[in-house]
């Protein structure tokens, strides 16, 4: 495999010479900026042989390298021993990002190469903006796969269905009108981003593990919308179906095509989520915004919110069941490997009536392996739990009628007074962020160190964000609201559902994160300072009584923690057998002093 | 007076068709963007006959418009009346920005004339780029003003004295290294800013009223600096000190000439507070970014540190004998007015050692005054202090070692639930702020929840920001950092004096502002999370005990209350007579449930 490698890089850097490039730069991305790719995009990964989700590889005429940020340094360099690939690892002070690394080793009148399809519109006028100064080009034309990658996988021919309006609660010929309507006054739109296409649509497939999204481009205009895909996918009454609602289907391999000549005078996209390509070919018709989709398909209707807690219900007895399975393992002395941790969560949902996938790979992380943000468990690195550290699990599915994202940290032994204080400062700050109030117009940012104060009066921190939006059986990562460090330029709102999940981890040791999914809803609204929200809890499974230092705890933290749990034997008990009912009684009875 | 206004304004529109434009912006603004204005540029004020701080007019052929907050409503009403000028309300839904609203009335081709010297070169390339899609363009080279304003009072011609190094802390000659250090390599700068100026060279003055500043321009070169200001401003000891850090002086009014000849390749400027004429003069030389002094400016170094903390100890004592008074005259039964309050607090700060001037004008509010955010009794607004309702107090002095600026808000009756409970709700919020840890790298609007969450959670809020910088011996309000609802791309940074000012305004009853100034200092460091950050209160003197409700206050805000009154107590008392100190006992008594 090392030598496959080598021999590929060689390959990508005799089309360098071919083309009269200096350099080319491979990224983790798709034409839709998806977070998640289908095989047939796994560009990056084939050239590299590293197989982690974030990274990009840069290739000169001397050198290949590849990027990667800290969830992946153990094992990129691994992957990559041997191949001649050079990591360099994302985020530290000592190395230099991309585009000044290429700076320092190409001088003026030099070309980068990018295929123009696989970078976004405002990411392509950064690295243009970037280079400028240095005399470096980018030819943004340079597509080298399908001439490079033997054997490269088809583009998925999944099957694509009909959303039923009864768990997407608005139809799609709706959706259509107020996307139009968000288009600046254009009323043409060009949609690239495969969950937008999909919530608008109220269409689903497989295409991507874990999200079910169908791949296309949908260009939508009131005297007639196409959706561009693979024929293969769409069978004749999905065809009658998008017909119904004003939408033709053609192949995907003709969106340029139509681009092209595309007969009105503007068509509005999305500059974050269009790829550059798209803006080539519209020339100037393109007029570039935020997105027209993200922000209605972020506040949830009320069959959607009605569906989520209907889904929560369902996923809280799949955790009931399944973690009574992981103590009893436990019990009896098994044998228990943090990937049979995740299998048996994946059993238990996949028992519950409308359950359709997971909505990402299970993280079943015990001791250091918690500690590790995105740790998921191979045959290699997979670790027997034990009772002396904590286990990390954080886990969801997707339901036809909402998706979840859960994350409990449990220890399965006695935890030491150290695990109780920093499990405490974790769940004292997602309680402190759940329970805020805040006027309307408020960005996440702005809530962030609620959820991080009590950390940080100690110390102590996290790196990743605190909240993501989760979208409604679509991807568990949606925009455009986000709770984090960085500035957010949009507002929770109404309808919005986003994680709750402080962490904590420390290197060698365990880690720590608590996440609920919460709702944005209506606190009070006064005439003097107007409308303030909310969060109302969706998730329903208890956190380990055992962890919490009740002594660090104000009352109302206390209360907090013994409502929720009431409220979560309230809605769960009636669907639990007794013994199940049993257990989730004792491991939601009252916390005290 | 009002037909006066309504000669200016035709003078005005006059002028307009003369130089065959449209439409002329007028803002409150000077050609060092500064927040207060020597007479000499209040040429809004000249023109409109409203004096408020803020408020901008604009002028076409057939109206004239006056945009302002709410702030000054009331007053802009009363001074608008009868002279023809329409009052915009800023801030309110109906009312269209400026850009919007000449958008609205003219028409491709029009042009719109503003002075170069008044607007930065931000806001007018923030200009162009709005008014372009419209077909509408702007001459920046309106200077009407001289022609038209009679009896124009002078340029300040105040003497510039040098700022002894002992309160400074640290060389000209030193400081100017370090600008040039902050130029992107460019080694030459252009600074405008009038507090920057004053920084750099250790020179102050007293052109604007409560900012110590000198008017003048400074070009900044290892070879050979420059002070543009006015030659009566500068005697020959002066004149001698700048030469000795390679500074020479040149008339202000040589500034434009020296620009358009300078001999450097590239001139670094700052973007935010360089005027646009300032861009025009250097053209291609100019390279445009951030403030290569706010931030050396901005972190305060020991000697500063040390100054400020002696002259909070000056601040504190005259505090004492000023509420002293006012207390004594409350029970005398006294008329005390408003004026009388600020009148007090003047007299007390200017007995004391090292004293300057005020730093801003006192704000003494009495009831439904103190609601009124930026209020300033007049003689016709005057309320007579009573017993029943709140004071709000805002004030500041300059000292030669520090500027101070502390809020109290106090009842000398007894007060009612609704304001004890009002009062400690804006208490919780600015302990939570100057008790938060943080790391490294974060900005003050991450921090400013932390201010607003109890009052949020009773749909409560206050619109201004919480926190500003403070100069030393220098303006009141100074950049970079800011803690606010909206981004501030700066990071709170060891050394930085800020406010911690959380408030109330229930419009029509009381205001409540608690304000201390605290400082940045580290709080611990460690391997796996690095540095973090705490605040270290400045100002000293008392919270008004009457007003806490310790029924919604934890122990912890209990306590910090004790300790920081135990900790005014024991800074103070040592320099008091032995009735202030009883007096100061007695209002730093230990706060119990």
């Amino acid at each position: 495999m090392k030598e496959e490698i080598k021999s590929r890089i060689e390959l990508l850097r005799n089309e360098i010479k071919r083309r009269g490039l200096n350099a080319i730069i491979i990224p983790q991305s798709d034409p839709h900026q998806s977070e998640y790719l289908a095989s047939h995009w796994q560009v990056r990964r084939y050239f590299s042989g590293f197989t982690g989700s974030a990274g990009t590889l840069v290739v000169t005429l001397s050198e290949a390298l590849l990027w990667t940020d800290s969830r992946y340094f153990l094992q990129a360099t691994q992957q990559l021993e041997g191949t001649g690939i050079i990591l360099m690892k994302d985020g530290l002070p000592a190395t230099p990002s991309i585009e000044n690394y290429l700076k320092s080793v190409l001088v003026r009148g030099n070309v980068i190469g990018v295929d123009g399809w696989l970078f976004s519109i405002n990411k392509v006028n950064s690295m243009i903006k970037t280079f400028k100064p240095a005399g470096i080009k980018l030819d943004t034309t340079v597509d080298v796969v399908d001439t490079l990658w033997k054997d490269r996988p088809s583009l998925p021919l999944n099957k694509i269905f009909e959303y039923d309006i009864k768990y997407a609660g608005k139809d799609a010929a709706v959706k259509i009108k107020e996307v139009l309507a968000r288009t600046s006054g254009v009323g043409v739109a060009f949609i690239s981003a495969l969950d937008e296409i999909a919530w608008t649509l109220n269409i689903r497939c497989n295409d991507v593990n874990c999200n079910p999204v169908a791949t296309g481009f949908l260009y939508l205009s009131s005297t007639g919308s196409v959706l561009f895909t693979m024929p293969e996918k769409v069978d004749d009454s999905v065809k009658a179906y998008l017909q119904s609602k004003g939408v033709k289907v053609l192949p995907y391999s003709e969106v340029a095509k139509f681009l092209s000549e595309v007969k009105e005078e503007e068509v509005y996209i999305d500059g974050e989520r269009s790829c550059y390509a798209v803006l080539q070919l519209l020339g100037d018709k393109a007029v570039i915004g935020n997105s027209p989709v993200a922000m209605l398909k972020s506040c949830k209707n009320e069959v959607e919110i009605q569906g989520t807690h209907d889904a929560m219900v369902r996923d809280g007895v799949a955790l009931v069941h399944a973690f009574r399975r992981i103590e009893a393992a436990m019990a009896e002395g098994k044998r228990l490997t943090e990937m049979c941790v995740a299998d048996i969560l994946q059993d238990e949902r996949s028992k519950q009536p409308l359950y359709f996938d997971l909505s990402f790979e299970t993280i079943a992380g015990y001791g250091p392996h918690g500690a590790i943000v995105h740790y998921e468990a191979d045959e290699e690195s997979n670790a027997v739990i034990g009772t002396d550290s904590l286990l990390l699990i954080d886990s969801g599915a997707q339901y036809l009628d909402g998706t979840t994202d859960i994350t409990r940290t449990i220890c399965l032994g006695t935890p030491t007074a150290e695990q109780r204080r920093d499990f405490t400062l974790v769940m004292k700050g997602h309680i402190a962020l759940g329970t805020a109030i805040f006027p309307e117009e408020t960005r996440g940012d702005q809530l962030d160190a609620l959820a991080r104060q009590f950390l940080w009066k100690n110390g102590l921190s996290y790196l990743h964000g605190t909240g993501h939006g989760v979208g409604h059986f679509l991807n568990v990562h949606e925009g455009p609201q986000s709770i984090r460090l960085n500035t957010v330029p949009y507002f929770m709102t109404p309808g919005m559902i986003t994680s709750n999940e402080p962490g904590l981890y420390l290197e060698g040791k365990y880690g720590i994160r608590c996440e609920n999914l919460v709702l944005t809803v209506p606190a009070f609204e006064n005439q003097e300072f107007g409308k303030f929200y909310k969060f109302e809890t969706l998730t329903l499974f208890p956190f380990d009584l055992k962890l919490f230092d009740t002594q660090i705890m104000t009352d109302e933290e206390i209360a907090w923690v013994n409502n929720y749990h009431k409220k979560v034997y309230a809605k769960l008990s009636s669907h639990l057998d007794e013994e199940s009912r049993a257990w989730l009684a004792e491991k939601t009875k009252t916390l005290t002093r």
